[in-house]
Protein backbone atom coordinates (compact mmCIF):
# COMPACT_ATOMS: atom_id res chain seq x y z
CA UNK A 1 0.00 0.00 0.00
CA UNK A 2 1.19 3.35 -0.50
CA UNK A 3 1.13 6.90 1.25
CA UNK A 4 -1.71 7.90 -0.38
CA UNK A 5 -3.63 4.76 1.47
CA UNK A 6 -2.26 5.81 4.48
CA UNK A 7 -4.05 9.22 4.08
CA UNK A 8 -7.52 7.77 3.02
CA UNK A 9 -7.51 5.69 6.36
CA UNK A 10 -6.96 9.09 7.90
CA UNK A 11 -9.67 11.26 6.07
CA UNK A 12 -11.97 8.42 6.47
CA UNK A 13 -12.04 9.02 10.33
CA UNK A 14 -11.83 12.79 10.10
CA UNK A 15 -14.95 12.76 7.69
CA UNK A 16 -17.06 10.70 10.26
CA UNK A 17 -15.37 13.65 12.79
CA UNK A 18 -16.90 16.19 10.49
CA UNK A 19 -20.30 14.61 10.09
CA UNK A 20 -20.99 14.72 13.57
CA UNK A 21 -19.59 17.89 14.74
CA UNK A 22 -21.56 19.43 11.81
CA UNK A 23 -24.60 17.61 13.10
CA UNK A 24 -24.30 18.85 16.22
CA UNK A 25 -23.58 22.55 15.36
CA UNK A 26 -26.66 22.52 13.46
CA UNK A 27 -28.66 20.90 16.23
CA UNK A 28 -27.54 23.44 18.70
CA UNK A 29 -28.24 26.62 16.46
CA UNK A 30 -31.37 25.87 16.00
CA UNK A 31 -32.08 25.72 19.97
CA UNK A 32 -33.22 28.62 20.78
CA UNK A 33 -31.64 30.11 23.98
CA UNK A 34 -34.91 29.34 26.04
CA UNK A 35 -34.54 25.12 25.01
CA UNK A 36 -31.22 24.96 25.43
CA UNK A 37 -32.50 26.02 29.41
CA UNK A 38 -34.87 22.82 28.89
CA UNK A 39 -34.20 19.12 30.36
CA UNK A 40 -33.80 17.06 27.00
CA UNK A 41 -36.51 14.20 29.14
CA UNK A 42 -38.06 14.89 32.31
CA UNK A 43 -35.42 15.09 35.21
CA UNK A 44 -32.65 14.96 32.69
CA UNK A 45 -29.94 17.28 31.71
CA UNK A 46 -30.55 20.59 30.34
CA UNK A 47 -29.49 20.77 26.93
CA UNK A 48 -27.32 23.95 27.78
CA UNK A 49 -25.08 21.38 29.98
CA UNK A 50 -24.92 19.06 27.03
CA UNK A 51 -23.56 21.77 25.15
CA UNK A 52 -21.16 22.75 27.93
CA UNK A 53 -19.89 19.34 28.48
CA UNK A 54 -19.13 18.72 24.69
CA UNK A 55 -17.34 21.94 24.41
CA UNK A 56 -15.45 20.83 27.97
CA UNK A 57 -14.72 16.74 26.69
CA UNK A 58 -13.97 18.10 23.12
CA UNK A 59 -11.26 20.72 24.36
CA UNK A 60 -9.33 18.26 26.44
CA UNK A 61 -8.64 16.67 23.49
CA UNK A 62 -5.99 18.92 22.92
CA UNK A 63 -3.80 18.21 25.91
CA UNK A 64 -4.81 14.33 25.09
CA UNK A 65 -3.53 14.64 21.33
CA UNK A 66 -0.41 16.16 22.71
CA UNK A 67 -0.83 19.17 20.50
CA UNK A 68 -1.32 22.09 23.67
CA UNK A 69 -3.19 23.43 26.45
CA UNK A 70 -6.92 23.78 26.44
CA UNK A 71 -8.92 26.34 25.98
CA UNK A 72 -11.31 25.68 28.14
CA UNK A 73 -10.09 24.11 31.18
CA UNK A 74 -12.58 26.07 33.38
CA UNK A 75 -14.71 23.98 32.27
CA UNK A 76 -14.20 20.66 33.29
CA UNK A 77 -15.22 21.05 36.94
CA UNK A 78 -18.53 22.39 36.16
CA UNK A 79 -19.21 20.39 32.76
CA UNK A 80 -17.25 17.38 33.33
CA UNK A 81 -17.03 16.84 37.10
CA UNK A 82 -20.08 17.87 38.51
CA UNK A 83 -23.64 16.90 37.55
CA UNK A 84 -25.90 18.91 35.66
CA UNK A 85 -27.75 21.74 37.84
CA UNK A 86 -25.33 20.67 40.39
CA UNK A 87 -23.37 24.00 40.33
CA UNK A 88 -24.43 27.72 39.68
CA UNK A 89 -24.34 27.96 35.72
CA UNK A 90 -20.69 29.40 35.11
CA UNK A 91 -21.32 30.80 31.47
CA UNK A 92 -24.03 32.37 29.67
CA UNK A 93 -25.71 30.35 26.68
CA UNK A 94 -24.26 32.67 24.00
CA UNK A 95 -20.32 32.37 24.97
CA UNK A 96 -20.73 28.47 25.34
CA UNK A 97 -22.05 28.91 21.65
CA UNK A 98 -19.51 30.83 20.70
CA UNK A 99 -16.69 28.50 22.60
CA UNK A 100 -17.78 25.80 20.82
CA UNK A 101 -17.02 27.12 17.55
CA UNK A 102 -13.72 28.54 18.79
CA UNK A 103 -12.89 24.78 20.16
CA UNK A 104 -13.91 22.96 16.74
CA UNK A 105 -12.30 25.36 14.39
CA UNK A 106 -8.42 25.32 16.87
CA UNK A 107 -9.20 21.15 16.52
CA UNK A 108 -10.04 20.96 13.18
CA UNK A 109 -7.22 23.20 12.19
CA UNK A 110 -4.56 20.43 14.08
CA UNK A 111 -6.12 17.29 12.60
CA UNK A 112 -5.63 19.22 8.85
CA UNK A 113 -1.56 18.97 10.02
CA UNK A 114 -1.26 16.05 11.32
CA UNK A 115 0.80 13.77 9.22
CA UNK A 116 -0.85 9.61 9.11
CA UNK A 117 2.19 8.66 10.75
CA UNK A 118 1.37 11.51 13.54
CA UNK A 119 -2.13 10.12 13.94
CA UNK A 120 -0.56 7.04 15.00
CA UNK A 121 2.09 8.19 17.51
CA UNK A 122 0.40 7.67 20.86
CA UNK A 123 -1.83 9.54 23.02
CA UNK A 124 -0.97 11.37 26.27
CA UNK A 125 -2.77 9.08 28.78
CA UNK A 126 -0.96 5.94 27.42
CA UNK A 127 2.70 5.20 28.86
CA UNK A 128 5.78 4.59 25.97
CA UNK A 129 5.91 1.55 27.78
CA UNK A 130 2.37 0.12 27.38
CA UNK A 131 1.84 1.70 23.67
CA UNK A 132 4.92 -0.56 22.89
CA UNK A 133 2.85 -3.15 23.56
CA UNK A 134 -0.29 -1.40 22.25
CA UNK A 135 -0.58 0.72 19.17
CA UNK A 136 -3.55 1.63 18.66
CA UNK A 137 -3.77 3.38 21.84
CA UNK A 138 -3.05 6.66 19.47
CA UNK A 139 -4.35 9.35 18.60
CA UNK A 140 -6.91 8.05 16.37
CA UNK A 141 -8.37 6.28 18.84
CA UNK A 142 -9.33 9.40 20.85
CA UNK A 143 -10.59 11.14 17.92
CA UNK A 144 -12.99 8.06 17.36
CA UNK A 145 -13.72 8.14 21.06
CA UNK A 146 -14.80 11.60 21.09
CA UNK A 147 -16.65 10.93 17.68
CA UNK A 148 -18.62 8.19 19.36
CA UNK A 149 -18.97 10.31 22.65
CA UNK A 150 -20.73 13.11 20.60
CA UNK A 151 -22.90 11.10 18.31
CA UNK A 152 -24.22 9.53 21.88
CA UNK A 153 -25.36 12.60 23.32
CA UNK A 154 -26.70 13.78 19.78
CA UNK A 155 -28.96 11.33 19.46
CA UNK A 156 -30.08 12.52 23.68
CA UNK A 157 -30.28 15.90 22.35
CA UNK A 158 -32.66 14.69 19.76
CA UNK A 159 -35.29 13.71 21.86
CA UNK A 160 -35.76 17.35 22.52
CA UNK A 161 -39.96 18.20 21.72
CA UNK A 162 -39.64 21.29 19.93
CA UNK B 1 5.05 3.34 6.41
CA UNK B 2 4.32 -0.20 6.87
CA UNK B 3 2.31 -3.10 6.41
CA UNK B 4 2.09 -2.88 10.13
CA UNK B 5 0.66 0.47 10.04
CA UNK B 6 -2.23 -0.23 8.15
CA UNK B 7 -3.41 -2.54 10.57
CA UNK B 8 -2.85 -0.27 13.78
CA UNK B 9 -5.77 1.96 11.41
CA UNK B 10 -8.35 -1.24 10.75
CA UNK B 11 -7.39 -1.93 14.53
CA UNK B 12 -7.96 1.09 15.80
CA UNK B 13 -11.29 1.41 14.32
CA UNK B 14 -12.58 -2.24 15.34
CA UNK B 15 -11.37 -1.75 18.73
CA UNK B 16 -14.26 1.37 19.02
CA UNK B 17 -16.38 -0.94 16.78
CA UNK B 18 -16.05 -3.23 19.80
CA UNK B 19 -16.08 -0.73 22.69
CA UNK B 20 -19.69 0.33 21.56
CA UNK B 21 -21.06 -2.81 20.57
CA UNK B 22 -19.98 -4.57 23.85
CA UNK B 23 -21.47 -1.69 25.29
CA UNK B 24 -24.77 -1.92 23.67
CA UNK B 25 -24.76 -6.25 24.54
CA UNK B 26 -24.61 -5.13 28.15
CA UNK B 27 -27.40 -2.39 28.07
CA UNK B 28 -29.46 -4.97 26.43
CA UNK B 29 -28.75 -7.66 28.79
CA UNK B 30 -28.90 -5.73 31.68
CA UNK B 31 -32.97 -4.98 31.06
CA UNK B 32 -35.82 -7.05 31.77
CA UNK B 33 -38.68 -7.78 28.54
CA UNK B 34 -40.70 -5.50 30.75
CA UNK B 35 -37.88 -2.72 30.93
CA UNK B 36 -37.70 -3.44 26.93
CA UNK B 37 -41.47 -2.87 26.46
CA UNK B 38 -41.44 0.70 28.11
CA UNK B 39 -40.15 4.04 26.40
CA UNK B 40 -36.75 5.01 27.03
CA UNK B 41 -38.48 8.61 27.66
CA UNK B 42 -42.47 9.63 27.27
CA UNK B 43 -43.50 9.32 23.82
CA UNK B 44 -40.28 8.06 22.65
CA UNK B 45 -39.25 4.47 21.02
CA UNK B 46 -39.23 1.54 23.03
CA UNK B 47 -35.90 -0.23 24.09
CA UNK B 48 -37.26 -3.54 22.17
CA UNK B 49 -37.99 -0.99 18.85
CA UNK B 50 -34.33 0.09 19.08
CA UNK B 51 -32.46 -3.24 19.73
CA UNK B 52 -34.88 -3.97 16.59
CA UNK B 53 -33.52 -1.14 14.79
CA UNK B 54 -29.96 -1.71 16.27
CA UNK B 55 -30.20 -5.04 14.46
CA UNK B 56 -31.76 -4.35 11.56
CA UNK B 57 -29.30 -1.46 10.67
CA UNK B 58 -26.05 -3.96 11.33
CA UNK B 59 -27.16 -6.83 10.16
CA UNK B 60 -27.55 -4.65 6.93
CA UNK B 61 -23.93 -3.89 7.00
CA UNK B 62 -23.50 -6.94 5.07
CA UNK B 63 -24.77 -6.31 1.74
CA UNK B 64 -23.71 -2.74 2.07
CA UNK B 65 -20.12 -4.29 2.84
CA UNK B 66 -20.45 -6.33 -0.59
CA UNK B 67 -20.05 -9.37 2.05
CA UNK B 68 -23.38 -11.60 1.31
CA UNK B 69 -27.01 -11.65 1.89
CA UNK B 70 -28.38 -10.04 5.30
CA UNK B 71 -29.79 -12.25 7.60
CA UNK B 72 -32.74 -10.53 9.01
CA UNK B 73 -33.67 -8.80 5.75
CA UNK B 74 -37.14 -8.64 7.46
CA UNK B 75 -37.17 -7.01 9.75
CA UNK B 76 -36.01 -3.63 8.11
CA UNK B 77 -39.86 -2.81 7.21
CA UNK B 78 -40.37 -3.22 10.82
CA UNK B 79 -37.64 -1.95 12.01
CA UNK B 80 -36.04 0.76 9.82
CA UNK B 81 -39.06 1.60 7.34
CA UNK B 82 -41.71 2.04 10.28
CA UNK B 83 -41.79 3.91 13.08
CA UNK B 84 -42.11 2.08 16.46
CA UNK B 85 -45.35 0.98 17.30
CA UNK B 86 -46.45 2.07 13.48
CA UNK B 87 -46.78 -2.04 12.37
CA UNK B 88 -47.14 -5.06 15.12
CA UNK B 89 -44.57 -5.93 16.58
CA UNK B 90 -42.69 -8.86 13.98
CA UNK B 91 -40.70 -10.62 16.59
CA UNK B 92 -40.66 -11.88 20.25
CA UNK B 93 -37.82 -9.97 22.86
CA UNK B 94 -36.06 -13.64 23.04
CA UNK B 95 -35.86 -14.13 19.53
CA UNK B 96 -34.53 -10.35 18.93
CA UNK B 97 -31.88 -10.63 21.56
CA UNK B 98 -31.00 -14.03 19.94
CA UNK B 99 -30.63 -11.91 16.68
CA UNK B 100 -28.29 -9.54 18.18
CA UNK B 101 -25.97 -11.91 18.80
CA UNK B 102 -25.91 -13.63 15.69
CA UNK B 103 -25.80 -10.32 13.72
CA UNK B 104 -22.43 -9.09 15.34
CA UNK B 105 -20.70 -12.39 15.48
CA UNK B 106 -21.45 -12.78 11.67
CA UNK B 107 -20.41 -9.28 10.89
CA UNK B 108 -16.99 -9.77 13.51
CA UNK B 109 -16.25 -13.15 11.47
CA UNK B 110 -16.27 -11.17 8.42
CA UNK B 111 -14.29 -8.26 9.83
CA UNK B 112 -11.47 -10.15 11.20
CA UNK B 113 -10.95 -11.57 7.75
CA UNK B 114 -11.10 -8.10 5.76
CA UNK B 115 -7.58 -7.16 5.43
CA UNK B 116 -6.35 -3.16 5.15
CA UNK B 117 -6.83 -3.37 1.16
CA UNK B 118 -9.81 -4.37 1.46
CA UNK B 119 -11.51 -1.99 4.42
CA UNK B 120 -10.30 0.88 1.77
CA UNK B 121 -12.50 -1.04 -1.01
CA UNK B 122 -15.73 0.70 -2.26
CA UNK B 123 -18.83 0.26 -0.09
CA UNK B 124 -22.07 -0.77 -2.08
CA UNK B 125 -23.78 2.04 -2.29
CA UNK B 126 -21.51 4.29 -4.18
CA UNK B 127 -20.71 3.83 -7.89
CA UNK B 128 -17.03 3.12 -8.99
CA UNK B 129 -16.99 6.47 -11.03
CA UNK B 130 -17.70 7.94 -8.25
CA UNK B 131 -15.21 5.93 -5.71
CA UNK B 132 -11.99 6.79 -7.55
CA UNK B 133 -13.38 10.59 -7.23
CA UNK B 134 -13.98 9.86 -3.50
CA UNK B 135 -12.01 7.04 -1.84
CA UNK B 136 -12.96 7.61 1.79
CA UNK B 137 -16.19 6.09 0.49
CA UNK B 138 -14.79 2.98 1.61
CA UNK B 139 -15.94 0.05 4.02
CA UNK B 140 -14.06 1.21 6.78
CA UNK B 141 -16.68 4.12 6.64
CA UNK B 142 -19.53 2.16 6.80
CA UNK B 143 -18.50 0.72 9.87
CA UNK B 144 -17.39 4.30 11.38
CA UNK B 145 -20.51 5.30 10.27
CA UNK B 146 -22.33 2.45 12.12
CA UNK B 147 -20.53 2.84 15.23
CA UNK B 148 -21.82 6.52 15.36
CA UNK B 149 -25.32 4.98 14.54
CA UNK B 150 -24.94 2.39 17.62
CA UNK B 151 -23.57 5.13 20.22
CA UNK B 152 -26.45 8.23 19.32
CA UNK B 153 -28.70 5.13 20.06
CA UNK B 154 -26.84 3.69 23.11
CA UNK B 155 -27.14 7.43 24.35
CA UNK B 156 -31.16 7.03 24.13
CA UNK B 157 -31.37 4.07 26.09
CA UNK B 158 -29.26 4.87 28.64
CA UNK B 159 -31.64 7.57 29.18
CA UNK B 160 -34.18 5.19 30.97
CA UNK B 161 -35.06 5.20 34.49
CA UNK B 162 -34.54 1.72 36.17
Amino acid sequence: MTDTSQQIFVTTALKSWDVWTARAGKLFDSLSDEQMQAEIAPGKNRAYYLLGHLVAVDDAMIPQLRLGEPSYGHLRGPFIDSADKAVADPISIGELRQAWKIVHEKLNVHFEQLSPAEWLERHATVSEEDFAKEPHRNRLAILMSRTGHLSYHIGQLMLISK
